[in-house]
């Protein structure tokens, strides 16, 4: 059964995923996403998605072309308690194989009801049913356990076996599905020759795209045969090395040489690889100078102060802080001088400073950053537009203080402000630690 | 061209996304999500999503198929300045009509690179060129337009017309055409009894799905033909009314009518219509009552003053607040006794009615809400597992404690507290306000 052909074809996979929510549009499909890069990881190569609607007929014919065409065939919901095991019958009936009742499910779902307190009715049996020839995987998530069936279809029974996979729809259910049974099967499936498609993020902020791509310049010769893409989001621009159909170990070896090769000339505005939070490296390295930490916020209003408190055990670094949205609070709370507002307004580099120096005084702390701005839609002026942003930072007995005109809308603003702070404070952790 | 079967016909249509960025994973779809819920509105069906790689042989497929299956196509993606133009391409040869050079599609564009002071180098032509036949679909947000092509197919010259309708992949150009070229068209290429897919969303937090089921009650009955769904998240339950293929003004009026009698079961747990945030709804009613207020927050770590200043105007009603993450900051600045601490806990309900206490008298203000509680993944006891969390409200000189424990990990949980707190306070103000 595994002759060449059948590996280079068995690198290719569709994937179904169905419900009527999906094309309606009220669901947005994370489900094929996370499954392409899954398999993208694992050398499959995904070569066309469908959705259809939760309708057997509109089923049948998107599962019978997937596996006259390709040949292997993930699917996505159309697995359930009600009327949604029609997906079980069409793949049984393509395959020309009964349904079977199988013990242990039935048994699984007895129990399961019983923890609920529920009775399981009669009804019910036909979810333990499996066609015939069927592996069943089990999920530990949910009810509905993926089924592995891997045969020649019922219209040409001598040919090669088609492989269809089924999996429930409810994404944490066919998370730990993928992650346990499906991806461990396709290895075996495609044979340890395969070749896959991996990448790797490089983490930057601090500098426009455009500015970005003249440092990293023309490296992409350098770097080939990975790829390379920029990725622009209110967190700064992340830049995504990705290796294609090498095998694993080249593909790793390369991704890590391509991201040296990056951090190298992007320099200082890079901050982490893959999916850490800014938030968590500067945590780290406030730690590693045994500084602590406080914040006062205007425009940001709490925001800076819930990125840094999202990372867990952040208490032994970062004290508190002032929301002081309204003047009166950063004139009583920080000690702001009120004629400071008045002659230079809320949005500036005195009263930033002011802040700054008044938080690190109120918590005791070695290191307070302060953010006053403009976050719209309303308050801009001229001189101060919409986007209007100052910095003040405290560190070891030193202020200083830095402005931005960030662009977008109120809420971007407020994040690519918090963001920026952050990495203010990164900047002179560096510094401090050479 | 409009008889009965093509009304009935041309109510359905097939999408097509093109991008390989999509089918491994990188890029989540939300194009299709947004199309699908603006055709459903539209009364136009989508009956199928495909998404394929940038390649031409597949292009081709899944183009011809939808065509000669639904008879109406949307595609998103590949069109574009280089390789992504064969989505154009393909089109023309399957209605087997030339490309012709468009003056106003290359003037647009020699004007735009000019505004960014670049030249157009004359392979770019090919950018300019559309099937004939084609109606241009200007796009006021990028530089490649739509394009509206309604004709029989090369293979079937005597046959019905097909559509096909391209369009860029880019959210935002999408977006922009889909609005004001498509959406129109579609509208008198359905004819003027189409009927609509229409939902309305009721917004309830503070009651777990299970109960908020029970006071719903047998509803369905009476609600028919609206369909009704539960759609749990972070920030409550939300209640969807959908009426399917009712003409419009019909599908408005009984969702009017739903939604008020689902008000009526659902009570006090209900807190806006459609995509309104609590922080608004809360905002809103203190600004009613002439309250000010303020935040005291531990857990929450200054997310719950980032709820309330994400909406623009809250500095009318919001004073500030302190990020009271450390317990030294609790004693000091928030004047909790530090014997309260010792004896009770951090999480406890003398310490959260003196948090808040504390805000109220520093800040000055009528009302002020203080959370205090254990985030995870550390931190919890048998006692008080993580998710305790205590909540404090001080309201024109009265002060109350109360607590839940929230599931989920650490954001959750911190999401959970954050909007719980808001609707503690919007309960009180809506019993004030009778």
């Amino acid at each position: 059964m595994t002759n060449g052909e059948r590996l280079m074809a068995s690198a290719s996979i569709e994937l179904l995923t169905i419900g009527t929510e999906l094309l309606l549009g009220f669901t947005v499909d994370t489900n094929s996403a996370e499954i392409g890069q899954l398999l993208a990881a694992s050398g499959v190569q995904l070569v066309r998605r469908t959705a259809v609607a939760d309708r057997e007929v509109e089923i049948r014919e998107a599962v019978s072309q997937a596996l006259q065409r390709t040949g292997a065939l993930i699917t996505t919901g159309g697995l359930g308690p009600t009327r949604d095991d029609i997906t079980k019958k069409v793949v049984a009936d393509l395959f020309g194989v009964p349904l079977e009742f199988h013990e242990p499910i039935w048994q699984g779902l007895v129990e399961r009801f019983a923890r609920l307190g529920r009775n399981l009715a009669a009804t019910n049996r036909c979810q333990a049913e499996v066609p015939r020839g069927a592996v069943v995987l089990p999920n530990r998530w949910g009810t509905a356990p993926g089924l592995w069936l891997e045969a020649p279809l019922r219209a040409e029974h001598e040919g090669a076996p088609r492989l269809a996979i089924l999996l429930p729809g409810v994404p944490r259910e066919m998370r730990g599905l993928m992650a346990h049974e499906v991806i461990p099967r396709l290895a075996q499936w495609t044979g340890s020759t395969a070749t896959v498609i991996r990448s790797a993020l490089l983490r930057t902020t601090g500098v426009p795209e455009s500015r970005l791509a003249e440092r990293v310049g023309d490296i992409e010769r350098e770097l080939a045969p990975l790829s390379l893409a920029f990725l622009p989001s209110l967190s700064g621009v992340d830049l995504r090395l990705t290796a294609w159909d090498l095998p694993a170990a080249e593909a790793e070896r390369r991704l890590g040489e391509g991201v040296a090769a990056l951090r190298e000339r992007v320099g200082e505005f890079t901050y982490a690889e893959g999916d850490t939070d800014l938030a968590a490296v500067v945590l780290q390295g406030a730690r590693a100078a045994g500084l602590h930490l406080a914040v006062a916020e205007s425009c940001t209003g709490g925001l800076l102060g819930a990125r840094i408190t999202a990372i867990p055990g952040s208490s032994d670094v970062f004290a508190g802080g002032v929301i002081a949205y309204d003047n009166a609070v950063k004139i009583r709370e920080l000690g702001v001088p009120a004629e400071l507002i008045e002659s230079n307004g809320a949005v500036s580099e005195p009263v930033v400073r002011a802040m700054a120096e008044g938080a690190a005084r109120r918590f005791g702390v070695e290191a307070s950053l302060a953010v006053t701005g403009i976050a719209g839609p309303g308050g801009g002026s001229p001189s101060k537009p919409v986007g209007t942003v100052w910095y003040g930072l405290r560190l070891s007995g030193r202020t200083e203080a830095v402005s931005y005109v960030f662009p977008g809308e109120r809420e971007e603003v407020r994040a690519r402000a918090a963001q920026g702070a952050l990495f203010l404070l990164l900047g002179r952790l560096r510094e401090g630690s050479r």
